[in-house]
């Protein structure tokens, strides 16, 4: 067997969590948050797992972000009381939403007047209600500087008894697109101009509305948090490939990998394939550092942890349930039809929403919502 | 409403299936397997589920293909006795398999002496095998013209005991990328042409090595079938706009759409928001006959069908769980939040492989393994 020290039993696709990472990842984060005195909602929709909730718990978390109704209610039933589901509020769900609504402290987000609207004569609890606000990355929210129309909103919601308006909710997942550190901060720095000047705006001498803002490649790299109130961060729960490429962390702090065996090796184009394919990674890819598309990079596992990555190895195209595998002669050579490698995902939000469970190195099998 | 005489209950992302469309799907294809005189051994990764298999039973089809271990353990569950794992022997799975061929008629895939030593040592059940060959797609398989390395695979599988070889099986997935029904044409041509030389070599007067060919492009549009004993298409049984565009079905056999609540309109780009995304449709994509890369195209739902796909519109981006559908003026103005509109996907079987079950218009929850 190539990796050698390796003694887990892998049989077929199955997700490698290193423990000890992702919970150095969380009290970073956890500890970032708390030097500037920002309030921590975390997006569990990255991990999906209520034992990985757990170690939130562990570095003081009272307060989650998730997705979609479905995920409010699994995390509402292991223990979680304080709930913000930041997706524009799905209408056909308003009869889980006012269950939950009754159960626990359930933040909404809203972006339509129409929505208000229809909570007005639809829901029977109090709930909190973020603004969303478009700062840039276009892809849901109001923009911000369309001042009017936000104004009739927070009217509209003061207006309706259940509705109790927190602040504004902004993503600015354009930070993906960032091709340097520079380029993020730029990205960040120009969403908390917009939002401070909107929240300024919207302040008077009875409530002041809280700044919330979201994306990982911001809150793992700026220090500037003028103005903001919260951070949601996710995906820095297990990092991937992606923030590894945009600077967001450091290559041993991804902390999750794909287990796959190999089953076939074609030593003509250096390459080999293994059982492990889009339903297991997800279709997500990037350009490279060398400008290849690339869906993952291949590391070689051990009795507790995984290697840096191969050199020379990638994950170079994926159908349903094949992944090919471009490397070198050496590597290759060194490789057996049977060995279990590694892949770091491109996202690991994606991988691990595919995936079942989590697997540790001393063979727990961590459960997630699926 | 927009889907004014729609009435199901769509809460979230759903995954519609018409019944009708599918069973036409599969009777189609029965019927043209019978009139070429072709053993008819479709794939059932698309689908994996017992009940839409039954739906084949019915048309008379007794032997199935399938991907992995254990979609061939959830199909011998429900009544399958002949299954062919389509996929390389997967090596940390011979357990499995060995339990299985004391149960069915079981036949594997492999293209590898390491393999064929493998199960020489760990094999305890007779089991059927199919050499994978390369005929020119370059993703798994041995090289057609490959004969010494043919030959010695073939000695080598004589020789073990519980091994039994049937024949060639070849995946021509680059009429995936063919640009007209011509290319298809020619990539099929070529690769019978290879495969019956490949048959000649092997056949003697005490054998004759089978040819099973699997692509759903060419099983939909070709009438030469010279030298082919069985075919193994999955994807014909939904088909979908990958299909739709390389023309091997029309657009009315697309079996399966999925249903997604508008949550979020904006008119300033002709823009709304789905609660539908990448881990619901996968983020495979076309690029369409415009250019554009495209994840899906939009269809109204009726009462027991959906229609044609609106004009000027499509899924432009897909993230975790939203989708960004970019439409005309027109369209955007008869939507309202809350309303639920049809996906037709880029590739159903990635997009069925998300989803847990199946809806039909008469209301009924079809289960799929997952």
């Amino acid at each position: 067997m190539y990796s050698k020290n390796f003694t887990l039993k892998i049989f077929r696709p199955t997700l490698l969590l290193d423990e000890s990472k992702c919970r150095k990842n969380i009290k970073a984060m956890a500890q970032k948050a708390a030097e500037h005195s920002l309030s921590f909602r975390p997006h569990f929709k990255t991990h999906q797992s209520a034992r990985i909730g757990g170690w939130f718990r562990a570095e003081g978390v009272d307060k989650i972000t998730v997705s979609s109704v479905t995920m409010a209610e699994y995390f509402a039933k292991s223990g979680w009381n304080d709930i913000l589901i930041a997706f524009p509020l799905n209408h056909p769900e308003i009869q889980q939403i006012n269950k939950l609504a009754g159960k626990i402290n359930l933040s909404v987000t809203i972006e339509a007047l129409e929505t208000i609207d229809y909570l007005n004569k639809k829901l029977h609890n109090k709930t909190g209600v973020y603004i969303k606000i478009d700062a840039g990355y276009h892809r849901t929210g109001i923009g911000w500087n369309h001042l009017d129309e936000i104004e009739k909103i927070i009217v509209s919601i003061n207006k309706t008894a259940n509705l109790n308006f927190v602040g504004f909710l902004v993503h600015s997942g354009h930070t993906y697109q960032a091709k340097n550190l520079h380029e993020i901060q730029e990205i960040h720095d120009d969403s908390l101009r917009k939002l401070s000047a909107l929240q300024s705006r919207f302040t008077d001498e009875d409530f002041r509305p809280l700044v919330s803002i979201g994306d990982t490649p911001s809150c793992s790299t700026v220090n500037n948090f003028e103005g903001v109130d919260e951070i949601r961060p996710g995906n820095f729960v297990f990092y991937d490939i992606m923030q590894f490429q945009l600077g967001s962390c450091k290559q041993e702090d991804i902390a999750v990998a794909l287990a796959c065996p190999v089953v076939a090796k074609h030593p003509n184009r250096n390459e080999f394939i293994i059982y492990g394919g889009a339903i297991h990674l997800s279709k997500e890819f990037i350009n490279d550092f060398t400008g290849r598309i690339n869906y993952g990079l291949i590391v070689n596992l051990e009795s507790n942890r995984w290697g840096n990555p191969v050199n020379g190895a990638f994950v170079k195209s994926l159908s349903q349930e094949h992944g090919v595998i471009q490397t070198t002669r050496e590597h290759l050579k060194a490789l057996k039809i049977g060995d279990i490698i590694g892949i770091l995902p491109v996202h690991s939000c994606l991988t691990s929403s595919q995936m079942k469970y989590y697997f540790t190195f001393d063979g727990k099998h961590i459960n997630k919502m699926h």
